[in-house]
């Protein structure tokens, strides 16, 4: 049986403004090193940026580089090992055909978003099936405002939010995938019915 | 009874580098972003900033002006919303004073690690002290390589460390803030045990 992975994807293009025009969005450093550790920490396979964009292109492997095999993989070794799970992509689809190359099937793609979606999968459902191991999954996120429709409505399934206990509901990707990786691979907390 | 409530610490000094050594470290514009924007979306009361330089609380001020009053409230009143949280002060004392004023009695002082600790207090147990609304607790977190032996000395309890599911344990703190909002305060998962 091929082996079950989580994998994770930060998509620059197709994403919306916020005028809700699709845009290309610009690389954030810190969207990198957040998230590469993140990802780390939490045993995802890799982190594909997402870009189409020539130059974004090049300031990824610049960044990337720079941790892996520039005078910061000496500085800062924890920072390589994180950094290394970076893997870069022109656009979605590349991403999902090399995680069915290493895994030798299709991955689950699960769009996240910060909006309210008629048939979203909860936090729970994701949980068991990747619990369950039977299918590699891609979790999805969006920079700027966003995902685009273009790319939701290609994926497999669109996950619940992630909302804390306010009507306020801005976090910054940073923050809702480092929850979203805790809800759905963490430990559990014990008692309390959570 | 006095009202019970959340509030935040992010420390700039005294705080540790890699060496081990007292430093204050610089403030980070994206802390200030994220953490402000998890406090908000967790109830949160206030983000304590906690800098004894001049020249940063500037900086604070700045950045944290430019979105309650400046033209970033305009472009952006969600933003604003989370920056007003920010209250700066000179040091963990100054921040220990103005929870007791507000709140009418002093409150619990919970440090946070990345390193595991003898004596620490589980997520599950701070969860159950928040949700009892007994007394208001400030959760304190450190920059740079964490904070200095003598702070964490002087608070009341230690919590224990975010850890993922490897042996890494290299979370940025704008990362383990937001986990552990969502763990301490977050809507519990149902079944599977969690």
């Amino acid at each position: 049986m091929p082996k079950s992975e989580l994998y994770m994807a930060l998509v620059h293009f197709p994403v919306v403004n916020k005028n809700g025009e699709t845009i290309a969005s610009a690389v954030t450093n810190l969207d990198l090193h957040d998230m590469a550790r993140s990802c780390r920490t939490y045993g995802v396979r890799r982190l594909f940026v997402i870009t189409p964009l020539e130059d974004q292109k090049r300031l990824v492997q610049r960044i990337a580089g720079h941790w892996t095999s520039g005078v910061g993989a000496t500085h800062n070794p924890d920072r390589k090992e994180a950094l290394s799970l970076i893997h870069l992509c022109h656009d979605m689809a590349e991403a999902v055909q090399c995680v069915a190359e290493e895994g030798g099937q299709r991955p689950l793609v699960v769009a996240t978003t910060a909006r309210l979606h008629a048939e979203a999968m909860s936090h729970e459902t994701l949980r068991d099936i990747l619990a369950g191991g039977q299918q590699s999954c891609l979790l999805v996120f969006g920079t700027a405002w966003g995902l685009a429709d273009s790319l939701m409505t290609s994926v497999d399934r669109v996950l619940e939010p992630v909302l804390g206990n306010t009507v306020y509901n801005h976090l910054s990707v940073r923050s809702a995938a480092a929850i979203l990786l805790d809800r759905l691979t963490g430990k559990p907390l014990k008692g309390s019915g959570i």
